[in-house]
């Protein structure tokens, strides 16, 4: 039976042997949300960027859409933010979004870095797509979780639970922070958002400060944009 | 209120300000709970060091009792391992143990070099001298576990959460990490060493397969070796 290692956060990405896996890029709030929603709605591709003057440079040769935002706000030059609300099909649809984000997309190019060559991206609106790829694959997986600044956080290990547990009779959960991430999960899976809410996840904190509810109860909803994005010659496009 | 922080590696210590709280070292299985079973049986005192040549040259210095495992036996030249059974009263009242462990004493060594000024270790074994001390002092601190060899483990996640837990009235949960392991150990405390079992966690399977199953029950219980290890001047005593 393949086996899924879970990574919590990007500073821990040393210690696992990322060339050798399919790697699942978990930023639940809201990098690889808004990249399913993009795709699901239409975009030929989303080229994930790990730096604002890049994305601005390649929004302009290739006449894309530039998005990303820094400490909860667009970043200066860019023309839109992380939130999967601003791409509906009516804009997205044939578009390339060039994205920068704080930490799903650096996350993706560490993995690059470290010889990936099978990344895929989820979040619960990609959920089934996901795990139908991994089970189709029966490969070894990493759940890698983008965190927030290197530092661990609920919604990205929530995620990694969901996928261990749907996946849980054909893939053995590989090391304690498996095991972790799954029972948190089954703990929380009645009411993600509740628990959220309850346990005050710091991204709960600080997108309710910025008043965006809507955007994190979208981003713990299972399925709503249910494409799987996958990694090719530097995009991410529905497979 | 002051807040209590919780790092779940060695590898994530680098994010926090160790030097601003203080530290609890955690090594559950099982260097910090043979720490408070030392103390507690009357070892006038017990020197971490971080390497298998500072221990021999050291023991030999003090005149003290070297001990200290690599992948779970006495390492060469030591003359113990770390069992907590190992440390009966009649052997180890009024000596000095000189101790290197794979994880915990490395950590311990690591907050050192960051500039920690006040640092304890805790295990279940001594959990409520750890919480005494903790609500006494009424300032910020850190939670740091041990791991595995810089990866998350199960036991040193949960002894963060039972100290979560008890405190939870007087000390604010500070970021994700504190609030995983508080539910970890909510969902477990009815039967630590079941959870452990039942999830097959790394360091029960490595633990069980050298005939350990009595020290991982030692280790999970509570207040059996109530004292309060303290570190002063290069050493730990009891405080």
């Amino acid at each position: 039976m393949p086996s899924i290692i879970t990574c919590f956060s990007p500073a821990l990405l040393h210690l696992e042997e990322v060339n050798k896996r399919t790697v699942v890029i978990i930023d639940v709030l809201r990098a690889t949300s808004t990249i399913a929603t993009a795709l699901f709605n239409g975009a030929k591709a989303i080229i994930p960027v790990d730096n604002v003057a890049d994305c601005i440079r390649i929004g302009k040769q290739i006449d894309g859409i530039t998005a990303g935002e820094r400490d909860g706000k667009i970043a200066e030059g860019l023309e839109h933010g992380n939130s999967p609300f601003e791409y509906s099909p009516g804009f997205i649809n044939e578009k390339v979004l060039v994205l920068t984000t704080t930490n799903g997309t650096k996350l993706l190019h560490m993995a690059l870095d470290k010889g990936a060559k099978d990344i895929v991206t989820g979040s619960f609106p990609n959920l089934t797509a996901v795990c139908d790829y991994l089970q189709q694959k029966n490969e070894n997986v990493i759940l890698a979780c983008a965190g927030w600044k290197d530092r661990v956080n609920i919604e990205d290990s929530l995620f990694a639970g969901a996928v261990l547990n749907r996946l849980k009779n054909s893939f053995d959960p590989e090391g304690d922070s498996s095991k972790i991430a799954h029972n948190l999960y089954v703990n929380a899976q009645k009411n993600l958002y509740g628990f959220m809410k309850k346990n005050n996840a710091s991204h709960y904190h600080r997108l309710t400060n910025f008043g965006l509810e809507k955007d994190i109860r979208y981003c713990l909803t299972e399925d709503v944009a249910n494409v799987l994005p996958v990694y090719k010659e530097g995009k991410l496009v529905k497979e």
